[in-house]
């Protein structure tokens, strides 16, 4: 419980900020979905806080919205407020890669300063940083039955470890905290804004032959 | 290992019949899909104690069957029991429902009861009993690719929601700890079992246009 | 953090490999889906480092790889490789299913004894063991989009199961340690091999009527 009071008033806004934005992004895929009220505030609960919760659970320090139940109270306002205005959204997929990227910059960062707070290791808090970024929409789009953000063969995962190693570098270097984490925010995010935009990706990996990629499809 | 201590024995009970009818549901999903003895056992318990372990988790308090391993115990005999007489269940399918409604009302209260003992803010409460009574069941459907009972557009997650807030409102008020909880698993039992009998829904989000919901198929 | 200085070195280096192992059938699955570099690392960690991580969540023990950043770095070694070799390999698919084997063998019996050495009764061991040895798998399946391990009907948590048991057993009546690691290590694994080699199966549960297995279908 000690844990909490040393996390600055930064971390805790980016951490708010970030869970907000990732229940957006889960109320829309509701919406695709056409689920009713309350499975629109599951799923914004569930994107919103899950990310979070798997690195405090693996960092073994109290889950932040066992804390500070504000966090779910805010998942909650935003399926309200999107239940409203979603159907105002033109094309709610795009919008909702939007909110995504922002919300992988954001939850990215968090995960990384929180993970380096606790005292762990450099390579630790980078893979906590891609793991708590990640795994919110990974678990929306596994429980929406939606394609995976981790199978699209766009700059994801990739944006995400970039945005974690920038933070670890500059801090490891003796950067200020909050330069820090504006550029490993601005660095996840706009490779992943310029990956989307541009279609950009990384060359995917090529099978030695046809039959072995048939085997995929099995 | 304090906590275990204070629960008292109802909500042991409560605990224990609830994992054993989920069991039930995850061994008839592994009987629809076919699937060998130790497949079977595999399914029961990991429906049975799933939800509660990441209730556990979350709260880091010690996981109940780690502590009492007969929880497991009943999971392993409900599938060895289930191998037997699910052939003589005639729609497996229904069936599984009714035993879900069950073992989601009463998992729900049981979530919350535990939640609220140790000592949990009442918001907390009710996201973890709908997390803990929804989340077996997913898992279930997740791993044996039936389709989610979070996406059928059933009144599901609205019963459990509405079975926490129960317990968590006349807890408020100073009833009864039995009252509150057997009030609350009616609450959620009759919601659902409405729900299934004459195919109540809530309305169902209403997309502005027909070409956003056609980007839910991509 | 005392826990981890009583396991010992033959645990860490069964630890050590089992994930490697894993992390290259992570890989495998990532080549298969044709991703880019960051999400090969992606798979291999996350199926490398999976299982245990959940163990060690249930056990309420520091997770492994937050204490010792060197099982992240052989995940990170192991896909960097698989990145070369991969093409290299004729049949993917085939060799997963011998890694995945070898994996299961070693993850089942470092699981198994983890569990027993911090005092958790012989059931639960028996359980973590299975569950640690076949999560990391299906995790890897479910992420990404592969037929899950679990419902391929051959023996598989079969295999695991009886693993667990062995070692669990001759610990029971005073082996020695390391006989008994290596026990279990060779039933599973020869138990997986055999049911792959000569396509295996335990009996199928049978369905009482044609009408109920359409219902799975649905």
């Amino acid at each position: 419980m000690q844990v909490s009071s040393q996390i600055p008033t930064a971390l805790v806004a980016l951490d708010f900020f970030g869970i907000a934005v990732f229940a957006i992004s889960g109320a829309l895929v509701a919406a695709e979905k056409r689920q009713d009220f309350f499975t629109f505030v599951f799923f914004a609960v569930v994107t919103g806080v899950g990310g979070g919760t798997i690195r405090d659970v693996i960092l073994n320090v109290p889950v932040f919205w066992v804390l500070n139940p504000l966090y779910v109270a805010a998942c909650l306002a935003t399926a309200i407020v999107m239940h409203f205005i979603a159907p105002l959204v033109e094309s709610r997929y795009t919008t909702l890669l939007w909110f995504d990227a922002f919300g992988l910059a954001l939850v990215t960062v968090a995960g990384t300063v929180k993970t380096l707070d606790v005292g762990a290791p450099a390579l630790v808090a980078v893979v906590m940083g891609v793991v708590t970024g990640c795994v919110g929409g990974i678990i929306r789009d596994t429980l929406g039955h939606v394609p995976s953000v981790l199978l699209r063969r766009e700059i994801y995962v990739t944006a995400s470890v970039l945005g974690a190693w920038t933070y670890v570098g500059l801090n490891g270097v003796g950067a200020g905290r909050a330069a820090a984490m504006i550029t490993g925010f601005f660095v996840t995010f706009i490779v992943r804004s310029l990956a989307m935009t541009f279609g950009w990706s990384l060359p995917a990996f090529r099978p030695s032959s046809q039959s072995a990629t048939d085997d995929s499809e099995k």
